[in-house]
């Protein structure tokens, strides 16, 4: 694996960036639990941006830069306590910190490439939200997950969207209603993960899903990632009205006429992008 | 466990009330099948509109009078067949009749407590329904369930609007066309039930759940539950600006701030409900 | 089982069509691969406008008739590539196709008589999408599932539309990024699929199933499965006021009360599908 470190602008960077050939890594490096305070936030959006414009970049892996503990815990309960002693009782700082949760989320859904979450721990509230929200997780067989907001007072009330989007509806409610914490096995069975494997293994699987990934047209990959989350929200009629004319578009494209062109000659397609 | 014996109009009333701390328990008591007349669900309705107005009742269980056997058969056929004798052939009755099943399933959504399904034994088409509108639901490894209209030539339409809302498209369908009865580890699998448990166990582990839940605070619950299923409606974009502004109004609410604070010192946190 | 050949137009039909009783069968017959060409759309479609004309058609079966194989492998890719050199680089053709494609998916949801889908083999692409768009869906132990687009720069967007109203987000997004084929008992645990069989008993087990919903009201089947896609697009409360209406007028009608009244009188119901 050639391991190219672009860009690391301080040792105790809330993330770390590194790329691995067109697949680019982001580590939340926030200890102990890799809060979302608003400058990681910031942190992770301004990547996520970053990668947007970055055309060589083809896939995206968010992972924790300590596995093994914590993924993500969610928000910065003692940042957002601070802001209490502000004149609007932190009012207008919560919703500043809520605006900008859900944009760094919507930054992953309609970024072009695909965010594979890369779990070895505990994703709890907005950490278990960033999970949800990515095109596809992968976990060690040791990592949980729980919505606990319900407990301090303080309910899942956004990460329940991504996490009602990935699984149904009781099973969700169990998860936000008790605050439980449900294991590697469950959450894969809810459909919240899409692989677990041990914990040696995970950067490897993680690393040649990426690649498989990597490997396709970068243009057929953004097509369809944007019409996935499109048609979703469509009528069946609206979404087939809809993605007849994504495939279209992308039929006329360069990478199809080679992709089909190389399929039916039994070769390997060479992508230009375009 | 304190059981208070609040309310218990009749012997035999159609829905049996009792209390548990603040864990309000609905036992259905319309044997042998717990038919769902116009009489039972609007005793139904009016325990449900109580606890709705009773700040004291933090969770509802809803159960049968008779486990072991029936969960609840769904409509009462011979009262509706009575009313093809009137003169509109029916059609003022039924019409009631839907409408007002219609409104109990939604009562159950709408209220601010959360609401456990506590089944022992068959729950059949609207009786099917009652298990999807609930919040969570636990059953004995021996229940059943079925959405059998279509055997009799009235296909269960208002049971499947629930129903497809706990389970994937397939699987709701194959109930539904063929009316078959599946199992309480096959309803686990599908995403209708949450816990399934030997019946020696049944009502002690939804009384556990319960307490869990009633020792949150009941505002975080009121608020989380009603966000659940607005959200659930809305494209990604409108779902987050809409629960960013509900999880600011609900950080500044005092439960949040003493669930926060709590959290923060360590220490157990003392709900007010405001 | 009483077989009767109702219509067989060539040898070599696109579709083999074969009546069972009620029960009619059709089998893609486009070897290799069954290729959706424009022909062996219009093939399907004639075939599900016929069905939808002829009142004794209950159940409609979709197979291949070379089983063991493939069920079908989607879009003819030779078909699209021959209309690169029309003058519009096969723009106008591109369209018509999928226009097409999407007509054949929504004949299937919109045919009053249940679709069940009989997969013994590899069934990608818009093949994938056939089986996902049929009602019910069963398959031989050893057959497959994929929608592999993106590894000819085909993102599978329409496929998609279906397959996503089966599945879990990230299930469908792991098969449609990466193009991985996934085996009968995944497609199963993810909700593609009802029922999973050895071979020699995926023909009889189907048409046990096609003969069990057969004996049903056609009527009540008809007014339910129209039911539940419509209801499946609309908010909780449109569903009820929309279903609770269909209820009424399936109350109404003659089979509903020659159910109901044979259901009380414990005898066998008559249909006469009015």
């Amino acid at each position: 694996m050639n391991v190219v470190e672009l860009k690391q602008e301080a040792p105790a960077g809330l993330v770390k960036v590194s790329r691995h050939g067109s697949v680019l890594r982001l580590e939340m490096n926030n200890p102990p639990a890799n809060a979302l305070s608003i400058a990681m936030m910031e942190a992770l959006k301004d990547e996520f941006d970053a990668a947007r414009e970055d055309k060589s970049v083809r896939v995206v892996i968010l992972a924790s830069a300590t596995p093994g503990k914590l993924f993500c815990a969610g928000h910065d309960l003692k940042e957002l306590t601070v802001h209490r002693a502000d004149e609007d009782r932190g009012r207008a700082f919560f919703a500043r910190t809520m605006k900008l949760c859900a944009e760094v989320m919507q930054t992953i859904v309609h970024l072009p490439v695909p965010v594979i979450a890369e779990v070895d721990g505990l994703a709890t509230a907005a950490g278990c939200q960033l999970v949800a929200s990515c095109d596809l997780a992968m976990c060690t067989d040791t990592s949980t997950f729980c919505t606990p907001g319900v407990n301090i007072g303080l309910f899942c009330s956004t990460p329940m969207v991504a996490l009602s989007r990935n699984v149904h509806r009781k099973q969700a409610m169990e998860m936000l209603l008790t605050g439980e914490t449900i294991d590697a096995s469950t959450a894969r069975e809810f459909g919240l993960i899409n692989r677990i494997m041990p914990r040696q293994y995970l950067n490897q699987v993680v690393m040649k899903y990426a690649e498989v990934i990597a490997s396709k047209s970068p243009l057929t990959v953004k097509i369809g990632k944007e019409a996935f989350y499109r048609q979703a929200e469509m009528t069946l009629s609206d979404a087939y009205e809809y993605t007849a004319g994504v495939m279209v578009e992308n039929m006329m494209a360069r990478d199809a006429e080679e992709g089909i062109g190389a399929f039916i000659a039994k070769r390997k397609p060479e992508w230009t992008g375009e």
